[in-house]
């Protein structure tokens, strides 16, 4: 075995913007156009690996987001609250992590979604469980959870990760991947399983049901442009499910590139709540950790839909009201430590 | 452009002192005596900045003011409560920064406090928005803020902030300030302008105020002692207002130095709440990094005022009853790291 | 005097194991079995220290418990809640510390505890102040404190901690203790004097008590084994008290070690509240910084007594019903940075 080494770091991301936002009017409700400073995913954490010898390595993430805008965290009370793990990895082995978690779906969402998760077109709004989505859409974090990753076979990854249920009546939940990539490709396959209160998302209240949720994502890269796909079912036992996904395309421009989506969720709900989201980014870097970027963007909801445009959504006035549709014009600036 | 250099920092410090503290009795009230371990303004951060060729940087940094004496944040749910921001700097066109910052006040009360923000004659107590000054004072920060900061220009430095109200009924805020710097001599000036309820500080509850401060402040270094003054009036549409200042003095003690100061604040009120405020401070360095010192103060409080001695006011028990007078002692240490 | 060094770091520590946890039947309670995985005491921090010159140092400590398992802060409201503290430290003179400090008991017990105050058989469950132990136990913390320490004589070292009440009805508190170390030897005392209710712990509802606490440690390395003893008495004014102990042995075995421990906690209530914890641990370094280990447990509880085993105690469903045992099985990783 070769020395021992082993690093500690103390990093993380700041994104800030400035949007101005309007909602249209719908029955008694006018419409109405603000404008608010918006923190989007910012984050800092400490990670760090060490290495024992023989392909094994120890590692740990601490990672805590929070609101440029207002010095608040994203969540008080889980206050790591992307990612908060510790664990073994090897290099013919795979990984096994133990802690609160991204599932396998945030990982994929990196490699197919060209807003890589930030700014008005991320996919963060209309498919991921929580906010306006309630507990139709993917889940991105589990606690009480481990993880295991396969080593990469020929380009296959597997990915499996169970969350303990600790004696709560609703709780135990599971998340399974597999992922290829090869060359220019990716593809990538998430499925969720989880039991959950129906109560959110404008479900009928349901005491505790079986959640399932998959998704299949794609990306190519053509050189002169990258295309990606995603598309997603959600279904929640006795009640209504979910079906949506995107195409995108990140084109070179200049120094920068600019980053487009058209996203789709439909829900067989009685009111037909279903939305759309087309998004435009030009992101102009200054380097490599430092970035200045503009956006246009305009989401549509039907029925009992009030999605707003992410990140601005996150505010206190940042939502529509039901069926209201959103559009937004959007000024900021990434740095990266 | 020459090569790229970026730093990230974690930084802090650590305040903490003895303080013994007697109230004076008032009415039914009887004198008392207390003694606290007291934190004063500790905080810990990271920043960072890196430079991007041409005279422009980008930078960031976010701070958090903790409890020695407890553990506790100052500011639980605003937990990066000392500034969270990110901008960028060029060195012919001045700084642009957006987050939760503090208002130029700050950086001129650093200039013209004889104790820099901390000990029993801070000027925090009398005269900043919050604790019992109320909406009667300069505001220290603002969330949702844009500022701009000149370069110096002949030693004038101009700068103005802008807080969004994001859609709420009470919210958007300006700051504005010109500063002049010249060998020896500062001199500068802040205006603020808010909105805010009037519910604060013993004035009658207004729904939405118009509210609008007014500070000057100058220092000028003798040599064989460094003299400071300021001056603030604020005023709140429709209910009484307050003009105060202070004159204070810097002057070299050996290898430390001693501070003092006298404030005053009235308060056109019914009740005429008027305050006044001695304090001399004596402040031994055993390193650049880290010092002892020892305070005395007398709070003077008439009418419904009822200013405890700083850090210890922030203490549960640390304020007079009104009216009541306060007389400290205070030996302390602080650890700049 | 030498040239001034001084440092700052980042450091912590993530303990994540699975723990399978089986409650005995009492009464109309049935069994069951429990999967949990907690976190031990993990925690993040910055320290550091200052040399001044003649053998006088400058030092502090910010540290924060946090659950690796699901991102939370150990203490939301006490951030730092594992010692926020400065000071100063001469070489021929003692150190003195003011802020939000363990007591003496916290590093008299990394002397004796052979599980280091970790795993299944950490003394933290049946003798520490907290908990289901209420007040009946040492107390392992102060806010608002200022302590001393002597520098060793002839092997002695000397502690007294006092915590101020700051004008609460409940609050001043006094911690002391003696050390004696020599060669293979250790013996330790501390006296805990403290005002409190008695609320807590099944005791009878009382105002403003009175509360005594000492504790005896003592550890000999016999080379082959390294041998630990414990015993604590813990008195309230007016109500009934604690009386416990431990015997505790350390074996090399291969590249690990085996630890177990025998733990005795006696309660002279009506109800005869006693219980008694037997743990076994095996711990395997994988380097000097991360581990792998696994431990047996088993609680009985007598009375009200309704101890859990730590970790798993520390979650929501992890403990037993009033006077119900348990048993327990981990497994677990252990990494510092």
């Amino acid at each position: 075995a070769g020395p021992a080494t082993s690093s500690v770091q103390l990093y993380g991301r700041l994104d800030a913007s400035i949007n101005s936002v309007r909602f249209s009017g719908v029955g008694a409700t006018p419409s109405s156009q603000r404008s608010f400073l918006s923190s989007d995913t910012s984050r800092w954490g400490v990670r760090g690996t060490e290495d024992l010898g023989g392909g094994l390595q120890a590692f740990f993430k601490l990672e805590s987001g929070f609101n440029v805008d207002t010095g608040m965290p994203s969540n008080a009370a889980q206050y790591f609250n992307r990612e908060t793990l510790v664990g073994l990895r090897h290099k013919d082995y795979g990984s096994l992590t133990l802690g609160s978690q991204f599932t396998p779906n945030i990982a994929m969402s990196l490699r197919i979604d060209p807003f890589q998760r930030s700014g008005m077109g991320a996919m963060l709004t209309l498919f991921q469980r929580g906010g306006a989505a309630g507990i139709l859409g993917y889940a991105p974090m589990h606690n009480n959870a481990v993880m295991y990753v396969s080593p990469s076979l020929n380009g296959f990854v597997g990915k499996a990760m169970y969350a303990m249920g600790e004696g709560a009546a609703v709780g135990h939940a599971g998340s399974y991947a597999l992922e290829y990539s090869r060359d220019r490709l990716f593809l990538g396959m998430v499925h969720d399983r989880l039991r959950s209160t129906g109560a959110a998302a404008g479900q009928p209240a349901l005491a505790s049901v079986n959640n399932r949720v998959t998704s299949l994502g794609a990306s190519y890269d053509f050189r002169a442009f990258k295309l990606y796909g995603y598309w997603v079912k959600a279904d929640v036992d006795g009640s209504f499910g979910m079906r949506g996904g995107f195409v995108g395309v990140k084109v070179p421009a200049g120094r920068g590139e600019v980053n487009a989506v058209y996203q789709v969720r439909n829900v067989d709900d009685p009111a037909n709540s279903d939305a759309r989201l087309f998004a435009v980014q030009y992101m102009h870097p200054l380097s490599k950790r430092t970035s200045l970027y503009t956006s246009v963007g305009h989401q549509s909801n039907k029925g009992n839909a009030a999605f707003g445009l992410w990140p601005s959504r996150t505010e206190a006035n940042g939502n529509p009201a039901r069926g209201a549709d959103v559009r937004g014009f959007q000024v900021g600036m990434r740095h990266v430590f």
